[in-house]
C-alpha cells in the first residue's frame, strides 16, 4: 500500500539488521513511524501494546516472533510459542500462524530451525498479500453486482465499516478494506463512513488515515451513528473484518460488530463479513461459550490520546477519576445476522448451502 | 441533588445578581464551576455550547431566558423566543416551556410582562423538580418489581443508560437516573453500567461523575460495548431519557440509543424510557419523517476535550487533520422496541392498551 506515494507493507523482515520492520500503528495517524524488532520479547510487547494488530497481521508477526526467538536459541520453540499465544487470546491466526512454523521445523536439527521458520515466515506473510488481494477481488464481485443494481438512483456506493480491517491489520491490501480499494480502483464511486471504534479508536486514527493515503473518500461517524444512518437509507452495505469466524458463520470481531450488525438486519441493509480462511476455526461449536473474550485494561476507556493544537501528544482523561471502566475488546455476532462471508476462496452465504460450500473448500 | 454534601440544583435564580446562576457542565468531570447567565444572549450561547444541555433542564433555561430578555425589554418577546428556540431543534420541552412563558404574560402590561416571566418560570424549575421525582418514583415500581423477580440468583441489579437522564439533564433527580437513584436509596443493590456516549462522552463525564457523587455503583464501558452486555446476560434492564416522544411511543433520544434498544430486544431484556409528560409530541405522526435530528459540528468526533495527568486542560486531534465527520446528536428508536414509557403520570407500556391510557393520561 502507498504512504505518500511508497508502497509500503505493515511489517518486513529487514536482513541487515536482523529485525523485522513494523509500522508502529500506535503512533498514527499523526505520525508514520517504523521500527524494529529483533527478539521475541520484543514482538510479544508490540503485539500486547498493539503496535501492529489485527489478525492476520498478528498471525504473521507472531512467525517472526518465533523465528527470531530461535535464531537466539534453537530450543525455545515451547517458551516462545506460550509466550506469543498468550499476547492475544481471541484471534485464531496466532495459533494457525506458530502452526506453520512448527511444522515447518518439525524433525529439523537444531541448526536448520531459525533459517526454516525464517523461510516459512516470509511465505507466510507473501501468502497474506496473496490471499488479501483475492479477498479484494471476490469483494468487488459484491460491491459491483450491488453498485449496478443501485446506480441509476445514487451518485455513490455507501459502505459502512468498523474498526480498521485494513492494510493495516494485515501485511498488505486488507481484508474488508482490500474490498473498499479494488472497488474504488475499478471505478466505482464508492464513499465509506468510518465507526470511531472506540475505545481504541482505530477507525479514526487508522482506517480514515488509510483511505485518506488511497484517495477513497470517506466520512468518519462515531460509533453510535451507525443505526442512524442505517435507518436513513445512507448505507448499502457493510463490511467488516473478524478475528475469527466458526464454520457455523458465527463472526467474533471487534466489539461493536453485533450491535451494527443488528442495526443492518433491522433496516435491510447487507452485512458483509472480509476475512481469510486461516481465520476459521472449525473446532468451535458455540461462538458464544467457547470464543475467549479478550479484556483490555479500563484505562483505555477513561483515557484518550491525541495531539494538541501546538503538536504536542497527551493522554486525557474523559471521566473523573475515581471511575472504572470494563473493556471488552471483541464481541460475536451470530450467523442469523451475517449476510456472506468474502474469502479469498470465493464469496460464501451464511445459510445452509454457503456454509456447506465453506466446509467443502476446506479440502 | 449532593455535590460533595452540598445540595445543588442543576440551575437557579439569584436575584441579589439579577441573574440565572447554572452549573457550567462542559468543565465536568474535572471542575465544579457555577457561571452566571444576564442575559437572553448568555442564555442562548449556554445552550448552544452545551454548558447546560438535556431536555427537560433547556426548557426550563430557555424559560428564564426569556423572562431576561423581558427585564431589559418588555417588547423582546417573539426575537428572543426565535433565538432561543433555535438553539437546539430536536427537544420539545423548549417549545413547551416557551409556550407556558407566552401563556403567563399573554396580555399583561409591559411593565408586569417581566416579572410574571419570571415567576412563571419559577414554578417550572419548581415543578420540573417534582415531576422528575414522581418519575422516579414510578421508577421505583418497575426496578423493584424485576429486582424481586430475579433477587434469588443475583447479587445486584444491573441497569444499562445511555447519555446523561440524571439531575443535570433536569433541574433536580433527573429523568432515567431519578429512579436509578431512588431504587438505590431504597436498598436494591443498584449497579449501573455507564454508556460513554460519544462523540461528547456525557455518560464518561456526567452520569459518572453525578452517580460517583450519589454513591451509586457504577461501571464505565464504551458504546460499543451494550451489545456485549447484553448477550452476555450482564444487564436486567436498560433505561435511558428522552428528548422527544411520539404518542405512537417511538422515542427521539441521544444517537446510539436506537442500536442499544435493538440488543436489549434481541437479548429479550426489557427497555425502558423515562421521561416528563411535557415531552411528548402529540402532534406528530412519523417520528422518523418529522423529528428535526440535530447536526452538530464535526470537531466534536474528531477531537476530545480531557485532562491530562498535570492537570492541565487539552483538546487534542484524534484522526488525521484532512478528515471530515459528521455529527448527528439524536437518533429514533421505533415504539416496537421500547418496554414502556416512565413518566409522572404513570408507568405506560408501548403497546395499544398502554398508549391509549398515555393519551388518557393527558387530561
Amino acid at each position: 500500500m502507498n504512504v505518500q506515494g511508497k508502497h509500503y507493507r505493515s511489517a518486513w523482515w529487514d536482513e541487515s539488521e536482523a529485525a523485522l520492520r513494523i509500522v508502529d500503528q500506535t503512533a498514527l495517524p499523526h505520525d508514520f513511524r517504523v521500527v524494529s524488532l529483533r527478539s521475541v520479547a520484543e514482538v510479544c510487547d508490540a503485539i500486547r501494546t498493539m503496535r501492529v494488530r489485527g489478525a492476520p497481521l498478528i498471525g504473521v508477526v507472531a512467525a517472526y516472533g518465533l523465528a527470531l526467538a530461535l535464531r537466539q536459541d534453537p530450543g525455545a520453540e515451547e517458551p516462545a510459542v506460550r509466550d506469543l499465544l498468550a499476547t492475544r487470546p481471541t484471534a485464531v491466526n496466532l495459533r494457525w500462524a506458530l502452526g506453520r512454523i512448527r511444522s515447518a521445523i518439525a524433525g529439523a536439527p537444531p541448526s536448520e530451525r531459525a533459517a526454516r521458520a525464517l523461510a516459512c515466515a516470509h511465505r507466510l506473510a507473501d501468502e497474506d498479500v496473496e490471499v488479501c488481494h483475492a479477498i479484494g477481488a471476490h469483494g468487488l464481485t459484491v460491491t459491483r453486482e450491488i453498485w449496478n443494481r443501485r446506480a441509476a438512483g445514487k451518485e455513490r456506493l455507501d459502505i459502512l465499516t468498523h474498526c480498521n480491517a485494513g492494510w493495516l491489520a494485515t501485511v498488505d491490501w486488507g481484508t474488508a478494506l482490500s474490498c473498499v480499494y479494488q472497488t474504488h480502483d475499478a471505478g466505482i464511486p464508492v464513499h465509506v463512513w468510518v465507526d470511531e471504534t472506540r475505545p481504541r479508536s482505530q477507525g479514526a486514527r487508522l482506517t480514515a488515515w488509510e483511505l485518506g493515503q488511497h484517495g477513497v473518500p470517506h466520512t468518519l461517524v462515531s460509533d453510535s451513528s451507525a443505526g442512524h444512518l442505517l435507518q436513513r437509507g445512507l448505507v448499502d452495505l457493510c463490511l467488516v473484518g473478524s478475528d475469527r469466524t466458526t464454520a457455523a458463520g458465527d463472526v467474533c470481531n471487534k466489539i461493536g460488530t453485533y450491535p451494527l450488525a443488528l442495526a443492518a438486519a433491522d433496516n435491510r441493509v447487507p452485512f458483509y463479513v472480509a476475512l481469510p480462511y486461516s481465520s476459521i476455526d472449525w473446532e468451535i461449536q458455540d461462538a458464544l461459550a467457547e470464543i475467549p473474550i479478550e479484556r483490555r485494561d479500563g484505562s483505555e476507556v477513561t483515557h484518550v490520546l491525541g495531539r494538541s493544537a501546538d503538536g504536542a501528544e497527551h493522554t486525557v482523561a474523559i471521566s473523573p477519576p475515581a471511575t472504572q471502566a470494563v473493556n471488552f475488546a471483541f464481541d460475536v455476532t451470530p450467523a442469523r445476522y451475517v449476510t456472506a462471508l468474502i474469502t479469498e476462496r470465493g464469496v460464501f452465504p451464511v445459510n445452509a448451502e454457503g456454509l456447506a460450500e465453506l466446509a467443502r473448500a476446506r479440502s
